[in-house]
C-alpha cells in the first residue's frame, strides 16, 4: 500500500482525489492537511465521503507528511514549491496539482502567477505529468507538475498533427469551454449559482495562464514556432471541458489519413478515445471518469481541421491525471483505481 | 460469474444498470435486448460506455435470455409480466424494475397502470425488492418487483417510526422532489431542457401510482390504518431525490429517542446513512452511488417530526437497488460492485 | 414624476428594482447608494442596465436622499431602521425590503435577527406591505415593511381558508422551495454554482425567520391559534418560488366551494391568478413578472387540502411587491409599471 | 393599431412573439393558427400568458389571415412560401421567421433545407430582415426573411471589419454557442433536460444551414471572397447566444482604431451595444431583451482579432428582430414595444 498525504484537500481537486483514492486498491490515505479545518473530519465537510473516508483534516505541522510515500498538493499556486524540497529530502514523492512545477520558463511563471519562484533548483528535475506525451519520464520522477485542465486538452488534441507536421504551428486557435468547478471552491460573486447559471461568457481572452504552459509543451513537439490564440469560456455546468481546436493544414491530406494519425498516436492509450471521424462528443460522456475523447472534423473538406476534445476537468484535467501519474511512479498498472465508468445521464 | 440479460436497456435505468454491471466483479453481461435498436452497439447509443460495454442490442427473439442466470427488465410497465413465466420456467431469475410485480393488490395495479395483469399467478411468489425491509425473502426469491424510487424513500423514512408505533399512521404527508431523469428517456415536451430547466413544479398531486405501492408496504409495518398524502415535484436537476416526510407524534418522545430509533434500525445497513439529528442532506451527497441518507428534525420540538431522505433516484431508487437484490439472490456480498463513492461536486 | 432613492442597490432585489423602475412611467431614479461602490456607474456592475440606467452609485452622505419622495431599502437587515427616522422627518416615504419593519413583535425580531431594534417607536405606524391583504393601510402609509418572499406565498395561499374558518389553523404545514437568488448576492460557498447546481436540499427546518413573520400575519386572519411547520428548500434555479401548502379541513366542503373561496377572494386582484382546480403551475409561468398563481388540490377528496402557490421571488416576492406598494402610496394605478409578461421559456 | 396574425404560434418563437406583442402599444393580435390546437386558448398551452393573451388557436382556414395587416410565420421551413403569395395578393405583409426567404440562392436553399422552393418568383422582392445592415429596404418591404439567430451575430460582428477591409475575408472562424431553446419546442431525445443539462457539445461542424445564409450576406459587404468556418455548440441554458468570432487582420491597426470602427458603425443603433474594448459580455446581460452586445479583444496584440457577440436567441435572434422589422415596415418608432430591460439575474 502506498502511504498518501494530501495538502489542502478542501477544494474540488482535493475532494476528487479523495473520491478516487477511497476506492484505489493500493492507496492508503494517511494524512490530509488544512490549517483552517484542523480537527474537522473530512466527511463533515463533504458528506458524500461519510463512511468512506475516516480521516480528519490536520494542521500541516501535525501531519507527519515526511512519512508518506507521496504527497499531493491540491493547493493554491505557491504552496508546493515551499514544501517540496523538504519532502523530497525525506524521500517523499511530490505531485503538485497547481502550477508551481508546470513551467520550465521561470520568467513566464513569475509573470503569469505574480510571485517569485522560490524553488527554481528543482525545476530541472520536475516532470510535466501528462502520461500520454511524457510517460517514461514520469515513471522515474520524484516531482511532478500536474498539467492544467485546458492544456491537457490542447496538447492531446494538437500533438498528433504537430508531430506529423501537417498543420501550420503558428496559427492555432483554441476555443475552450469549462464547467464552473474549474474555477475552484472559492467564495466569489462571479461563480455564484445566480451569476453563472443560465448564462455563458468568455473570460481571459486577452491572456490566460494556460497559454504559456501550453505553448511551452507544444513547442517540444515541433521545430516550427508555435502561435496560439486561446479563448476560455465558462459553461453553466459543474464538470466538463470541451475544447474546439482549429488548425490550418499545410498540405493535401485525406480525412482518412488525419484520422489515422490520431488512431495510431493513441492506439495503446487506456484513457484516450479517438471517436469516429465526424463525431460530436459531449462532455457528459466523460463525467466522473478519467477518459478524454477526441473527434476530428473538416468543414467542407477545406484546409481547416477542427479537433473536438472533451474530458472531465476534475478527473483527466486534474485529480485523475495525478493518480495516473502516481500509478506510473510506483510501478502500478496505469489504470489502477481509475476504472470509473462515466456517469450518464 | 453470473450471466446477465437486460430487456429494454435503452432508457436511463438500463444505461445505469450497464454502468454498474460493467465494473461488477461477478457480472457477465450476456445479452441486452431492444427490438428497435437491433444490431446497434450499446456504446453507439451511449458513448460513455465506449470501451467498457462491447455488447450490441439484439432483438428479443435472438437474445437467448433463457440461458441467462438472471434477467433485468428495464422496460415500460407490462413487459415483464408477459415474459417472466417463460424465463422462470427455464430457471432464470427475474428482476423487474417496472411495476408489474410491485403491487400484491391486482385491482390497484389495474386501476393505476391501466392494463390487466396478465400474470397474477406469479404475484404470490413475487418479492418486493427492498432489502432493508425484506432481506430474507429476497435471498430466496426467483422473481423480484424492484421498488419505485419515491416509495423507497418513503418506506425507509417512515419505517422506524411506524414499527415503534410513535406516530399517527393516518396523517402522513410526503412532499417529495425528483430530478428529471425519473421521468425516463422519452421524447416528451414536458421534460425538454427548455421546459423544465430553471423552473419548478408539482405534478400528480391528485393521485400518483406510487401511493398505492407505498401504502401497501407501509401497511405491513403497522396495524393502524395508513393514510398518506403524497405530493411529487419535479426539480431541475438530472439525478437525485429528496423526500420531506411529515408525521405527527402520538406520544411524548425525546429527540434523542427518535434518533436512536433510526440509528438502531439501520445500524447494520451498508447503504443507509443516518446523519446527525438536524442535518440537511443534499441530493448530490448520494449522486451516482447506492447510498440513501436520512436526517431527522423537529421544528420547535413540537409534535411534528420531519424526516429528510435523499438518494440518487437511478441508483438506490432503481438500478443500484436491483443489483443489491441480485447480490442477495446469488449469495454475493450485498455491496458487491456497489462501492461507488458519490460524485461531488 | 416620483423622485426615488435606493439604498443598497448592489444586490438582487436592488437590481430588480432598477429593472422595474427603468421602465416605470412615473418613476424618476434620483439616487442609489453604496458606500463600497461610490462613483461606480450602476451599469458597470450590471451590464444589463447599460443605456437604461445612467446613475452611478454614490456614498450615502452624498446622495441627498432627503429630497426624494420615496426611498427603498434593499439592504441587509438593520440598515433601514437606522435611517428611516430622518427620512420620515423630511417627509420622505420609506419602503424597506428587509425585515426591520415586518414584525410588530419586537422580541421576535430581536430573537430571529440577532440585533436590538433601534426604532421601535416607528413600528406602530409601520404597515405590512402585502396589498392583497392590507391595501387600505398601505395607501396612507409613510413606512412600509415589505413582506418576505416565503411569507407572501404562505399568506396568500392560506388566507381564504383561514378567513372562511374551514381549516384547522393549528396544523399548517408549508413545504416551500426557492430559487437560489433568494439567498442574495453574497460571496458564500454554499450558493456557488458548483455547490447548488444539479442538487436539492432543505435548510432551516428547525426554525426560520419567516415563520414568526408569517404566523404574526396569519394570526390576524383568525381567532384560532396558528400552528405552522415551515420547511424551506433550495432549488437549482435562479428565480422562482413554489410553496406547497397543506391544511386539514375541519368540515365537509366540496371542491367547488373551496375553489369559490379563492376565486371570490381574489376576483379583483390584478396580480393573483387562481388557476383551475387541480392545476400544477410552474414557477416559470411567473418569471420576471409580478404575478402569483394559486391552484388547489384535494388528494383523493379527503380532509387534506393542498394549495400550490408560485411566484417570482424577486418580483412579487420582493421588488415588484415594493413597487406595487409605492403605486398605492402615491395614488397611481396599482399595476403602473408592472405589466411585464412572464418570460417563457 | 396593426392587425396581426401569427401562423404556427405553438413554438418558442411563437410564444416569444406573443410575449412581446402583448404589450406592444400598436399591436392588435387578431389570429393565431395551429391546425393541431384548433380551439385551444393560447393561455392554456402557455399559462404565462393567462390574462394577457385572450386568443385561442384556430385552424388556418378559419383564421381570416387575409384581413390582417401583417402575418408572422413562426413555422417550420416551407410553410411560409406556400402561403405568402395569397397573403401578399391581399395586401398583407409577411414576415417569415423560418428560412424560406432568407437565401437568394435557390440551389443553396434546396440543398440545405431538403425541399424545392415553391415560390422563387417572390425571392427577388424578399428583403433580408436585419435592420442594422438593411434598414432602408426593410422600410418598404412587403415580404421579410427574418435572419437566423447565428447569422445575426456573425454579420453584426464581422460587418464593420469587412466593410473597412481590415481583415482577411477568406479565413473567418466563428465558434458559436446557443442555448437549447434555439433547437425549438420539439419532442426530441437530444434536447431533453436529462440529455443536455450539465453537459456541453458541438453539433453540425461538418456543415450547418446557417453557413450559406451568413456567407451570402457577408459577401455583400466585401469584394473579397468570403471563407467561413462555422462551429455551433449547445449550451445548457435556455436562452442566450454567444458567438466568438476570429478574424485575421491584414494590416497594422491599433486597438483604438478597431474599437472606433465598431463604435462608429453602431453609433445610432438602439439595439447594438459596443462595450469597452476587452469586455467579456455574458449572455444574461441580454436576456429577454432585444439587445445585442459586442466586445473586441486582441490577444497579445497580434494579428488575430476576437469579436464577442451576445444576444438572446429568441429576441434579437428571432422574434424581437421580427417586431423590429414590423415597426420599420409600418413607420413606427423602431423600438416601439421593444423596451424590455434584460432580466438579471
Amino acid at each position: 500500500m502506498i502511504k498518501i498525504g494530501i495538502v489542502g484537500g478542501t477544494g474540488y481537486t482535493g475532494v476528487e482525489l479523495l473520491r478516487i483514492l477511497a476506492t484505489h486498491p493500493e492507496a492508503q490515505l494517511t494524512a490530509i492537511t488544512s490549517r483552517k479545518e484542523d480537527g474537522v473530519p473530512v466527511a463533515q465537510m463533504y458528506p458524500s465521503l461519510r463512511g468512506r473516508v475516516d480521516l480528519a483534516f490536520s494542521a500541516p505541522d501535525k501531519a507527519n507528511l515526511n512519512e508518506c510515500d507521496v504527497v499531493f498538493f491540491a493547493t493554491p499556486h505557491g504552496v508546493a514549491m515551499a514544501q517540496a524540497p523538504e519532502l523530497l529530502a525525506h524521500g517523499v514523492k511530490v505531485i503538485d496539482l497547481a502550477a508551481d512545477f508546470r513551467l520550465q520558463d521561470v520568467s513566464a511563471f513569475e509573470k503569469w502567477y505574480g510571485m517569485p519562484h522560490s524553488c527554481t533548483e528543482l525545476l530541472a528535475e520536475a516532470v510535466y505529468g501528462l502520461p500520454e506525451l511524457n510517460r517514461e519520464r514520469i515513471k522515474t520522477a520524484r516531482l511532478i507538475g500536474n498539467p492544467g485542465c485546458y492544456p491537457t486538452t490542447m496538447q492531446l488534441g494538437y500533438a498528433p498533427l504537430l508531430k506529423a507536421g501537417v498543420i501550420d504551428a503558428a496559427s492555432l486557435i483554441a476555443d475552450c469551454k469549462s464547467g464552473v468547478s474549474g474555477a475552484g471552491r472559492k467564495a466569489e460573486i462571479g461563480i455564484l449559482f445566480s451569476e453563472s447559471s443560465d448564462s455563458f461568457k468568455a473570460y481571459g481572452i486577452a491572456g490566460h495562464r494556460h497559454t504559456p504552459e501550453t505553448v511551452e509543451q507544444l513547442q517540444r513537439l515541433t521545430k516550427d514556432k508555435i502561435g496560439l490564440v486561446f479563448a476560455p469560456h465558462l459553461v453553466p455546468m459543474i464538470r466538463g471541458m470541451h475544447s474546439t481546436l482549429y488548425a490550418q493544414l499545410n498540405q493535401e491530406i485525406s480525412n482518412e489519413a488525419l484520422q489515422a494519425l490520431f488512431e495510431n498516436a493513441y492506439a495503446d492509450e487506456r484513457f484516450i478515445d479517438v471517436m469516429p471521424f465526424g463525431s460530436h462528443p459531449d462532455t457528459r460522456s466523460t463525467r466522473a471518469s478519467n477518459m478524454l475523447r477526441i473527434a476530428l472534423h473538416r468543414p467542407e473538406n477545406a484546409k481547416t481541421v477542427v479537433i473536438l476534445v472533451v474530458q472531465d476537468n476534475l478527473v483527466k484535467g486534474a485529480s485523475g491525471q495525478a493518480v495516473q501519474c502516481m500509478n506510473l511512479m510506483f510501478g502500478l498498472a496505469e489504470d489502477c483505481g481509475l476504472h470509473h465508468v462515466p456517469v450518464t445521464p
